[in-house]
């Protein structure tokens, strides 16, 4: 155990640990456990300590990789802030963890985290440059250019989901019009099928069945059901997520030209229309001249802790 | 004259070739040339070798770093097209030179080359990204990210004025609706201008005394100096690009927050209205977390022949 990995995902509902051999692609162990309501960032950190001590015992790991659900400053090495856990804010996490392993830590946020995951572990293989795009109740994107993580400027690199799609779009909780985010993002997918369901009554029949008569009970993963069953409203609501992906990806790839767009996240998995569609709309709006390349994630929900695995093997000096 | 660098730009209408002391900052010649109608790429090559050996006479330079016209594959080292001249398919640019001068070349495409520019001698001093945006009869763009160009996998990327800014937006030549380009390039202004005339006769005086009373006779030109003078339709006109202009922006932020923009090109010299415009809507699309700092270019027409200086300097291991 001592010439394991420590890698760590601190989300907003969940925690999460593991230990893995450097090399392998296998965990040797792997503990989780929830982020009780009430916690703060003290009670998560003594929380992730307790679940890595019954990974690890009294043995030292040989760094630690840390995926953060949050914004991180990586420069100075602390916490920004969390959306979900009070007292996060400019906690050096990174000096924590050293002062209680007794070894190096790296900590960034976890679409990055996830991104270099997929990057080194996952889909990404081989590849040089890729964007890691998840898709759930928000959206997040997360770049490894060249092989390594990109911040940008002020560590905000990656926030595909308030790029704006179409400036007459719906109201997103940030204040502008048509973000990604406010097109694809699943609460708001639900609530695109809600309203289609009250201003044209009649129509949705099977998603409005699925939802046992109830609109407001209406999830994202039923319209993907009533979709697969050809239901029509469910499927114009998820054409017009996977139009507003496929627009945004499509407008990275002739920003960037990454060599892969990876997709995570609940929403992925609205099935084959809704990847078509994406892929069908990321090509058309990128120029002829360019490949854009959309793969699903293939990491699921450990990317993070593979990423921070990824992290650990970059302090070791073992990232090719 | 034997310690210069050599300094080629391959313009659609005209060619330039330069010579300066590696760490120096100014020519110690520049010689242009027109690119003739009816040129193909062999004169094109013919007349930039003729310039270059008026600046050296039999000397050899220590290296020579080119702006190209058109696309490059620089893995492969040669042209890809220009949309100007026939006969560049395929020419290996680099390898003539280096047989005609005996040393190292290196050859990017201009808003590349112009970028790199900007980054190591203009603007963009002191930063350590940069996205330049040229705004004249096209919106071309490139990036220097961590003081190299950023090609992407196929060397598309840059490619920000074929991002969609308006799905609903006027047809692009490209195929799309709502490109960038086709709201804010210069021939795309003039007729939108020339439109809002026809549909609404009485309004835009100023603008159409400006050209002679001719509505065909429009130009960006006219339409800034209109602006200026208080003219509304004018303005309305401006004003739309600068906004497609500070939308494109806002989610290149987002996407890679780069230390700086820099946005040079004939259409930005459209006055201080102009400008404003453009920031405001660059910082309202951005999230509040980040930075955009949106500055003029500041070596005009000379950034692509800079930044052939700053690629020599690379070859010869002087960039820092």
């Amino acid at each position: 155990l001592s010439a394991t990995i420590l890698a760590l995902d601190f989300g907003g509902t969940k925690h999460a640990a593991a230990i893995a051999a450097p090399g392998e692609r296998q965990w040797r162990a792997v503990r989780r456990a929830p982020a009780p309501p009430g916690a703060d960032a003290n009670s998560d950190i003594r929380t992730m300590i307790a679940l890595a001590r019954e990974l690890l015992s009294s043995a030292s790991p040989l760094a630690v990789g840390v995926s953060f659900g949050g914004p991180v400053d990586t420069e100075r090495g602390v916490v920004r802030l969390s959306h979900h856990v009070p007292g996060w804010e400019g906690v050096s996490l990174p000096r924590i963890l050293e002062q209680e392993f007794g070894v190096r830590a790296a900590v960034d946020n976890d679409a990055n985290v996830a991104a270099l995951g997929e990057y080194r572990f996952g889909a990404g293989q081989g590849c040089r440059s890729l964007l890691y795009i998840t898709v759930s109740t928000g959206v997040g994107g997360g770049w490894v250019l060249d092989g390594r993580i990109w911040h940008g400027a002020d560590g905000m690199a990656g926030e595909i989901g308030h790029t704006t799609v179409d400036p007459n779009g719906p109201l997103c909780p940030c204040g502008k019009k048509g973000c990604l985010e406010s097109l694809a993002a699943g609460p708001f997918v639900a609530r695109a099928a809600q309203e289609q369901l009250t201003e044209h009554p009649g129509e949705g029949r099977l998603l409005l069945d699925l939802a046992g008569g109830k609109i407001e009970e209406v999830t994202p993963k039923l319209i993907s059901d009533a979709a697969e069953g050809g239901d029509d409203l469910s499927r114009r609501v998820l054409d017009a997520a996977a139009q507003a992906l496929g627009r945004a990806i499509g407008n990275a790839a002739n920003l960037v030209n990454p060599d892969l767009v990876v997709l995570g996240g609940g929403m992925m998995n609205s099935g084959d229309r809704f990847w078509k569609e994406i892929r069908r709309v990321s090509c058309e709006t990128a120029l002829p001249q360019l490949r854009v390349e959309v793969v699903p994630a293939a990491l699921g929900n450990e990317a993070p802790l593979w990423g921070g695995v990824a992290l650990a093997e970059e302090i070791l000096g073992l990232a090719s």
